[in-house]
């Protein structure tokens, strides 16, 4: 059967969110909550109170079911958590305990995965067949579509941009890693340039915007005051917009991508990211660079709740035998 | 109708190659010259020349076509040469010059795809449905597939995984970057490396690999003296296998591949690379490392030959709606 809504929760590190979404990507009803910090039933908890909230009132058989992005490496096959660097998830399993209360069908993905799903069936990405989708967040993640499709990897594990080495002795990244992207361009290492900063006198732009708490320094923060067109958060953002452009010249020459999304908190606060991206290509990528097209993700922080829902219809017709 | 043979030409930055392939992938005539250095059409006469002396004695009707690798980015839908550093093919129409003279179907592709197709096809890479594979020679590049099928990106300029950034400060590439992965793994840089050792005193070994002549030290004579267990040309050696170690992490990080293959003249020689290339992966990659294997390419110098004959086996096959 041809069902008309999908559930999607988006669990990030600060919130999570719920929506019932249309199949044209109207979300009719959203709920969120902080995300809890006192475990991992917990969190399981809040996904599975807000896919209640927003369903109340719709007839079950006309959900196709619930899907789940987590800020996690997902084994799409076996639908496990193996790796979560913000949530005590890994390990856990989210499906069996969201199916086993809601009685509905469950589909876990990465939240990077899902932002560029959404971004491909119901944004910025509609049609693009080679698409990639960067999300500058707390962390920095992504995904994939080649030939129109999600790509997924041998397991379902690939799209983990923010992983890939870009400074061989470059800072440790929250992974455990070395000179990753997310090292240079997740929220902790933007927050800390600018507390860096703030203890200078050149920094006070971004204190004040802490309310001269330099500990509360936050990447938003540094942004504010760099579009308020202060230098020293200027500075900070222009290393930060270097490194996104180096990544995303060994982006183009590996995968020639047609269209090159930036989402994200930060990424679509940061819109001046996106010029001086597009002057890295220009300058250092191979014959590729003509092909591309870097632009700003267009569904904000709907994009993960969107391409969640998405996931659950596919999945769901995928078991009918229906096509897209 | 379903032809017996195709003829793979490989050309290289030092040499031509070309072979009359059998469909199961044996090579059964195979010939070879030097790259001319005389220009442009030098080399397409060499490619037509040695493409005529492998089939000589072979009835044209039963040979699919001849399939061309460049070191070069290759736009793949229009067969077009975009960008070519080592020889000056860039904007040749080899095609049409090579399909005028032989009066035979004509295919171009990138070197590094068409090693990764050999490979995929009739070496290591067999079944593998998440592959790629990375060469190690003069340039650095490669091939990458996905679900069983080649993965071109929008104009058929992906894979050139020797140009993704692994160091923001890094070495000159030789396409104009900076700190690309061939900056650090073509053997230019080996090479160079071998040379700056072998002015002291512990370089003795590599430089009299070279039979004392510091200017005439190759990468391979570094890689050589590392087989004979001398202690600076393993710290090169090591370097080297850091790097790309390194962006194995990333590139398992993104990609999440089964299968992993080094080839390359460079690749094929240092088998000790994978090693460190494995222990990289297995202490710095996400959970996708539990899934990747890396291994040696198994084709040697034939893998080019080998992949061109197989994509002109495959691009006839498409042209006659026949599959394989």
């Amino acid at each position: 059967m041809r069902t008309s809504y999908a559930v999607g929760v988006d669990v990030g590190g600060t919130r999570v969110a719920a929506g019932v979404v249309e199949r044209k990507g109207r979300i009719i009803k959203e709920a969120k909550r902080l995300t809890p910090k006192t475990g991992p039933f917990a969190i399981v908890d809040a996904v599975i109170d807000l896919a209640e909230e927003v369903q109340a009132g719709i007839q079950p058989s006309e959900v196709a079911g619930i899907g789940i992005g987590l800020p996690a490496q997902i084994d799409f096959l076996r639908q496990s958590v193996e790796f979560c660097t913000n949530l005590p998830l890994a390990g856990v399993d989210v499906r069996a305990l969201v199916m086993s209360r809601t009685r509905q069908e469950v589909t876990l993905d990465n939240d990077g995965n899902l932002a560029a799903l959404g971004e491909h069936r119901y944004g910025v990405g509609r049609g693009a067949r080679d698409f990639v989708m960067i999300t500058l967040g707390t962390g920095v993640g992504g995904g994939m579509f080649v030939d129109g499709e999600p790509y997924r990897g041998s397991r379902g594990l690939a799209g983990e941009i923010g992983h890939m080495v870009v400074d061989l002795d470059g800072p440790p990244c929250p992974c455990g890693g070395v000179g990753h992207i997310e090292a240079f361009l997740g929220r902790p290492a933007i927050a800390r340039s600018g507390r860096e900063v703030a203890l200078r006198p050149e920094g006070k732009a971004i204190l004040d915007a802490a309310d001269g708490q330099l500990d509360q320094i936050t990447a938003e923060d540094v942004v504010q005051a760099a579009l308020a067109g202060d230098e020293a958060a200027l500075a900070i953002m222009h290393g930060a917009g270097d490194v996104l452009g180096r990544a995303l010249v060994g982006l183009v020459n590996l995968l020639n991508p047609r269209l090159v999304a930036i989402g994200g908190g930060i990424g679509e606060s940061a819109g001046f990211l996106i010029e001086q991206a597009t002057a890295a290509i220009d300058a250092e990528a191979l014959a590729g660079r003509r092909d591309v097209k870097v632009v700003q993700a267009e569904l904000g922080n709907d994009a993960g709740v969107l391409g969640a829902a998405a996931l659950a219809f596919d999945e769901h017709d995928s078991r009918e035998g229906l096509h897209r």
